[in-house]
């Protein structure tokens, strides 16, 4: 361990990055607009051709009546949950408590839509059917994030989100999805988007998770509920008078990635048992992942894991994360995320790599 | 008069349209970025080398410590407003009737912020010195529009100016710029505009009305401003993973027109004297241009000139206009912008269109 490189450095400079689809860089824009011969018009504050056939065909591919295209997912997010609040007139929404809202968007929900929030199930599971039926009537709506991203993306049988689903309903509760991830866990539910959808009354999905478009989010539901969240858009700033940057690059990312997910949840389990087979003091979560994500975890401090992992990524230029954060418990964590690159990957090279970290760890820990 | 062709259309097919710069489509997006070799690295969440160098390229410009680029002015300009509030203990500010916070933004600012706003003069001239002495100490914010936009594009005396400014500075009163069209008053002040924003507290600019960018704003201040800003920015929904096409292409059209400014605003008095000159029923708002921008008043129904407007750019070529809009007192209004199209309209067609146009207006009066 020579600690002169770090391991954002290493994995920047090496030849194999195992997760991801490629750098975020102006060519992930050139190339969706490489099709283009400058003559389609700009939106114009919502309205053209290529804002609204978008529209359009995520709204019949999400299985609902209508959907509006935003620039982010926090906008998008907060302004459907403001919506069921009104409509039910109550103040209240429910989500888990490592909430994509309640921990990356500076409170926006609360400073700027005055709305209470119910952080429901405990920081490191699951939300399940036993946590919905908590519930108080005063909710205006549960938010389910699938797969929920800060546990290393798990998810709820099936089943069970339909019961959860009917529990809801049953109770005058509105559902929503945030779904960021949505189309990475088509594969493992065996379901199409809009089977999943009809469940909800509202759905965000993103355009530069799985898919590795630019930016940008579609909100869908009831005709009344993506009508409001035009007003909305606007006045949250949103409603930009052109969009299309991003319209067309998530169309374009969309039509090139959507038939890819099975591949990269297929390769993500392979990879995460090479993680699991490696070491005892290392381990993925959830153990086999439903989708292209996982999270990996270690009784390694922090700083050691990162030293190890940037010695391996030298020695055998496979990046296998380029960094990694420190846990309470005094372990360290990374997360993994399936894309293009993983399938250019020599395997040789990966088990070269997984021989060398099994080494160290096991060093380590002697 | 053939009423066979709307004004829009006619517009649209004409050879030489006086207004704007070109159509907005896809290709003002390829034409900045033909000189990016794709390589350049994605801002991520507001941080990067690019986003960052032009935020400190347009502090520099504008003379203010610190900057942000927003998706929007809608945006930039609550969340600005907002601060002012915050840091004075107070809930109101003060803005021109037809300010944009007012009547384009679905009341974003009192939905949103909770800001009470007091509307300050008439709805058809200036805010001025007289009426910025009946404000209230309760007032945490004067915004003013230089130009006024919904006026014609009006402006007051520079001298004037200068003590609005120091009044409000004595009384504690912060003053926001709505600059969306900051750059285009530069010639006529005949200051730069770091002089201007010397005056106010903070400032938004635009790029994308005289610049003729794709989207995009700049907010600048003080950095304690600045550094609220970035949250509020993130609690909108405006914190994008990446904003580079509007940054990319917001420079670079910022390059481009900066310095034509003084062409435009030349041009637009040029153009707004053979309106006045042209017949006693249509006249200019105001009568000579302070920047490119001016509005055109007749004392015909909308469907009449229209139709005359229509009927003089299918025999010429010249389009004047795209659009014509009612006024209460029965006469009919249209804005007239002038970008880079201007210079390319042939003087001798020009000519000839306005005498066609004066004829039609003389016979209609007659």
């Amino acid at each position: 361990m020579n600690g002169s490189i770090t391991l954002a450095e290493a994995f920047k400079n090496c030849k194999h990055p195992v997760v991801g689809h490629g750098k975020r860089n102006v060519r992930v824009l050139l190339d969706a607009l490489a099709g283009t011969d400058g003559n389609e018009e700009s939106d114009m504050y919502g309205k053209g051709e290529t804002i609204e056939r978008f529209q359009a065909k995520m709204a019949a591919y999400l299985g609902k009546p209508d959907a509006v295209f935003f620039p982010s997912g926090t906008m998008a997010q907060q302004i459907a949950l403001r919506i069921h609040c009104d409509e039910t007139g109550k103040r209240k929404v429910a989500y888990h408590p490592l909430s994509h809202l309640e921990i990356h968007e500076e409170d926006g929900l609360k400073e700027l839509h005055r709305i209470e929030t119910v952080r429901l199930a405990d920081r490191d599971r699951l939300i399940r059917l036993d946590d919905v039926r908590l519930l108080d009537e005063d909710v205006a709506c549960l938010l389910l994030e699938l797969p929920q991203r800060e546990i290393g993306g798990q998810l709820p049988p099936y089943a069970e989100l339909e019961e959860m689903s009917a529990y809801c309903r049953g109770r005058g509760i509105r559902l929503h999805l945030d779904g960021a991830r949505l189309f990475e866990i088509l594969p493992y539910y065996d379901k199409s988007a809009a089977q999943i959808c009809a469940l909800f009354d509202s759905v965000y999905v993103s355009f530069y998770k799985g898919l590795g478009g630019v930016a940008g989010a579609i909100l869908t539901g009831e005709p009344t509920l993506t009508a409001r969240s035009k007003v909305w858009k606007r006045r949250h700033g949103g409603d930009l008078i052109s969009l299309y940057p991003y319209v067309i690059s998530s169309d374009y990312y969309f039509d090139r990635r959507i038939g890819k997910m099975a591949q990269y949840y297929a390769e993500a389990k392979s990879l995460a048992e090479m993680y699991n087979d490696c070491a005892h003091t290392i381990r993925t979560v959830p153990k086999a992942p439903v989708s292209n994500l996982f999270h990996v975890h270690s009784d390694l401090p922090k700083e050691v894991l990162e030293s190890m992992l940037a010695d391996v990524c030298e020695a055998t230029d496979i990046g296998l994360a380029s960094w990694v954060k420190a846990l309470d418990d005094g372990g360290s964590a990374y997360e993994v995320s399936i894309g293009d690159r993983y399938a250019a990957v020599p395997i040789e090279r990966l088990r070269e790599a997984f021989a060398m970290l099994r080494e160290k760890l096991l060093a380590y820990s002697a």
